[in-house]
């Protein structure tokens, strides 16, 4: 629907950042295996993670990570806390930092993986603009957080750029 | 994308209440439809309606009744008021009541409807989570009540245990 | 789901207001043309646009704008401004407007588009009532916004019917 300007940014311009949210992960009592899967999948667009840390699930303490890497990153992809659980505040720490909502991202996460699990429709993962980065909320499950971030991959370049204003109608 | 630790609720230990939003059932000009055909379905999946009441078209009336049934039933399934008309307003009942909304719910019944009918569209149904209550808006026609909740249904014992707690990552 | 007690409304009794949203346009800078692609569209429905404005990308002006239409016109569209850049401010100035969101119209834009492109999913345009007013945000190219029209164009007379509360349960 736009015309690129200066060219479109490649996975491998996007510097992105991963954000692991786990009461479990945080106090060390289990393995972070959501980080390293997400970590591998943008590594395989050619991308590279900056940063990468694990919170816990507490609206502050995912906010705070979410500003930290703000400033450092084009690209924030958080896995975790999107659910139905008490503890699951992903979307609500998000949506504190972010200025402008993307719900497209959120609906063809849920639409498409509808086509692979009834639950998917418990999924309450959001992403928005904060500044000049682009934030998404992926699932807690590794595999579901990889399937997530391949349905919406291909705008992600796009949306980066026209974020940082390097596109024009 | 969650495993269950403690075995999935079945639908005969889910207690469901049913509100009916009608300024015309409400005022006894006209027999309700609605409330007992979603009854009828929650019984077909071997569930409970523990409580039905009728209320009209007003958002304190709506989230009154939310709230009275919210401590005593696992699940609200709400019918009426989700349409464009001036007196339609149980999503912003609903949305007074809820601590965190799942927009999924909303998003699937709206695509699976727009199969049957392009005026789906029209539909702002919302749902979402109040304590341990997950609260979801079906249309006001009996049958597109029966229908939506038949689009939604496969999800709602494990959201309904997530929200209570039951299971982990 | 609901039935028509007076028939439904005809495209050629809704008086349709195009706002196209867009700072090089109000400027001068360059020729608008979603404009008049829109205008187009709605006059081969039988629809007639009673008025057209253009304002540049700022959430005042547009909301305005919106305002301005919103006792003239039975539906407002606007075109421009749902995008990822900087300036993309449409869907806020469209909220602060609308007393209540009508979501299908931007889910269903969006879920149709993406079955073009994947860029689709940057787009977060909203729909909602103003008082007696049906606005649906468009995007800006003259094609997407003349394709995302033809979408949620069935759904249209019947919500401005309700919205006008010309229809009953």
């Amino acid at each position: 629907l736009l015309f690129c300007e200066e060219g479109v940014v490649e996975w491998r311009e996007i510097s992105t950042g991963v954000v692991v949210v786990s009461d479990r992960c945080f106090r060390g009592e289990r393995a972070d295996a959501g980080g390293p899967a997400v970590r591998k999948a943008v590594e395989e667009y050619g991308g590279t993670v900056a940063r990468l840390e694990i919170v816990p699930d507490e609206v502050r303490a995912i906010a705070e990570a979410l500003k930290r890497l703000c400033g450092r990153c084009d690209l924030i992809l958080t896995t975790g806390g999107t659910g139905a659980s008490p503890r699951d505040v992903t979307p609500e720490a998000t949506r504190e930092v972010v200025e402008r909502e993307l719900p497209g991202f959120g609906e063809a996460m849920r639409a498409r993986s509808l086509a692979i699990t009834p639950h998917a429709i418990i999924s309450r993962g959001v992403a928005g603009i904060a500044g000049e980065t682009l934030i998404i909320n992926l699932p807690g499950s590794p595999r579901g957080a990889v399937e997530c971030f391949g349905f919406v991959s291909a705008a992600v370049p796009h949306a980066v750029d026209l974020i940082k204003g390097k596109q024009v109608e």
